[in-house]
């Protein structure tokens, strides 16, 4: 192979480069596609949120998927990254992003982090399968049936088993493998996960369910994102609640009412004891 | 006026009660839908995001126009928040929430602000008029003028006017004008702000454009929306772009190879200088 | 004068270069001064932090007064800052720097903006005295009344007055007096602030105390630090009492307690009444 | 046992106080310190922060120590932290805790966190040591020995060795050392470390030097603090280093000329190549 060497050669350009999005004076392109003509009116946000972070437009049967995803993970209530957020907006009224900041940044190993960690979890199981027995479900059973084992041998908890409130049945799972079922889209992610908590419940002798952080995990991994990016649209989802609770919070106060009623108590707890 | 005083009286009920979302073990409801059956398969992400922030269900219509602001804001390339973004991934691949929310906190009176400006302005000229006049161009016109008047005299800039890049025309103005008048859905806010601009071009001399921001700004105040959700929706959309960055940088470091560049410059000339 | 041309020229160096400090694969600079020899051991951290932003080291009496402004605004208990740092840690503890960040995040226009608001009315005022004439009680007197006039005529709400808690004295006022007055570094900004909260007095006709944020606006103002430090400074004390709090929660997870209550108390009241 | 039961009880009292804080109309107090009279003038910050973590006062020579390690991590140049602070503050320059909380952001596992890494590797070692033996050399250099290799063998890597930039020396660990001696609190932390770098020669062939974030991180352990409060020091630090990037942005907008610069070559390499 001759090396090229002129100013068009790879060492010489620059790698200052991103496909993401660029401007000219007439033109603003994101991910190849003109804005103005080609997305404005024609994709939906989640079609380009897609599109952003795969580099490809999704199917009409995915973006439907991705939605129930998206709209999954968006609000669970008063959890911690909306108690932050409210409280940020009470100290920080003007400055919104760091009201929606502060929200996120709740979103670790404990909330929104277990999308995540199901979908790292589910991908090293079926790293260890052979591409061409991935759709065979003995494979998959076997290799759950091995990681679960092994996790918990080392102490290791299962991502994507389990909820606090939903003991149960987490009522977005079911929902899931019903509209992967309708829409054709039934990955090998998706199927190991119903083989993981078959596993788990065979070896512990107790059934916990599948919870809905997992099979959206689950259903991310299916899409092709890789784990990271899983946590990362939990996040987006994350925003759109969050934003709920600010515009909730302009209205009905309810984090700066939190703050008042905590101050109180603790001043009157931090009062010295009469003898 | 008689006060209730049994269990359910307003002064002896908690105050703690969000309507964004709650759960119960069988059930997740956001904004009094069930999620599961009513809103996942059902409702798009940003028609839920719509829902979640003003407690109402878009039109099909509203649907697209609002999906239009968000795709319009998702992305502008390597700008300050995608690179800053990309250089707390940099520091702390392990918690992309941090990288996100480093992203987002950019959104401010320089970038992403202004399409609050832009709607606060407007809705502010716009409670000048009395409201059976506000449909009426005449009174549209004459209230812009004045504010435009009373703003330059004031040294104050007008919002939503002027682009660094797209100096004659930002691409995104006439397809949001085209659009809305498209899907009959063009409110006071943004007839007014074409008037704004009128009476800027008149007063100044000098014609400048109407940007995205502020033509976004102006769709979702006639959505119905205060402010500083506008800018909200903007933070929304942006962390959409923001994954997109992140999902590049897994594979192609730009902020990783920004810092080293910076790096070995500023070293290079923090040198002290041979005589 | 001659323009220079040669690779040293102006035009030619590269701009970026910073004076805040650059590593050798020998030393680290900060601030001009060798970080292992000149810094460590005999700089204490209030010393340096005070050169990183000023550029030229405190005397031994603004280092006191500087250490007292930071222990000054350090911690006031459960405040929504704290309240967001502990909620983030519950979510991700794992990723400590976003529980401090979250935290930070709520340092805006009602809680410690003040410090910067406070010095920036100060400041503003201070520019309308001559001056030479910025020592003389009568010029600070007759300015402060003019702008507390002007304010209060505004609907302005006069910074650094006031505080919910401490009605009749904020105790770190009068000690912030008494400091800068043993150390000989009571300046302008200071004095001002007194005639200010006379002036405050005499128009409305009840006395607000000068709160704590105000007192430090104006010694650090007096310091030399331009408004958006002074509340910079007023987020480097947080972040000590920031870390204490996080430090506590390792072991009295208040805000996971919190956050429990608040959900079940929100599950309580989202459940319909029974008719 | 006998269960108390009257009102005082730890059963009925209040779950909700807190050790960090507390106001009352006349006093505030921090880690039961009287902040007026007993903190503000008589306290330096750095010794208040250790206090706010450690619920003890810092000895003179553990506040030297401390002060030590805080100047150490306060500033490294134009990190991927400064230049995520300075970006921020181009796009948002009215919230400066938006800037410094996008700076910290970026202080996970690959800045800063191996502080916290280094005093976690280091505890693991020493709780594998008798308490008794661990003043003894011996007992020090075999559990190293055995710790690294072990850590080799799983092909993980050893944290507080090697610096990208400062091959042969980190100037920062002599002076570590030299300060722990001369003030007497060499602590066993230290001397492991010492211990590790050692073995690790020993086992790799090839010497990588003591950095002095892993320095840092011993020199915190030996003070107390368990690891995540390593790393929370390393961001309390770097809040003053950032400060002063802001400080230096206000004047000379070294990110704002970055984003330019960026944003020219990236639309640059964008354009269609001519054939």
């Amino acid at each position: 192979m001759t090396e090229q060497s002129g100013p068009d050669s790879p060492d010489n350009r620059d790698w200052l480069r991103t496909s993401i999005g660029h401007s000219t004076p007439d033109t603003i392109t994101v991910r190849g596609r003109d804005l103005a003509s080609e997305v404005m009116g024609r994709m939906s946000f989640a079609e380009l949120a897609f599109l952003l972070a795969a580099g490809r437009t999704p199917s009409e049967a995915e973006t439907t998927l991705f939605n129930a995803v998206l709209v999954s993970l968006a609000d669970h209530g008063l959890t911690p990254t909306a108690l932050a957020a409210r409280l940020t907006y009470t100290g920080a009224p003007e400055a919104i992003q760091g009201s929606i900041a502060a929200g996120l940044l709740g979103g670790g190993s404990v909330f929104l982090g277990p999308v995540e960690d199901t979908a790292r979890f589910l991908n090293e199981i079926l790293a260890s399968i052979p591409s061409d027995k991935q759709s065979e479900d003995s494979a998959l059973e076997s290799a759950a049936t091995t990681a679960v084992q092994r996790a918990l041998d080392a102490g290791v908890r299962i991502p994507g088993l389990g909820h606090p409130v939903h003991r149960a049945t987490d009522p977005r799972t079911p929902r899931f493998f019903e509209l992967a079922d309708e829409l054709e889209l039934t990955g090998p992610n998706l199927r190991l996960l119903e083989f993981v908590a078959a596993a788990h419940r065979t070896v512990i002798g107790k059934a916990l369910p599948i919870n809905g952080a997992g099979a959206a995990g689950a259903v991310l991994a299916d899409l092709g994102f890789p784990p990271p990016l899983a946590r990362a649209f939990a996040l987006l989802a994350r925003t759109a609640g969050l934003i709920g609770h600010i515009a909730e919070e302009m209205e009905n106060p309810i984090g700066l009412r939190l703050y008042k009623e905590v101050d109180a108590r603790a001043s009157r707890n931090a009062e010295p004891e009469t003898p």
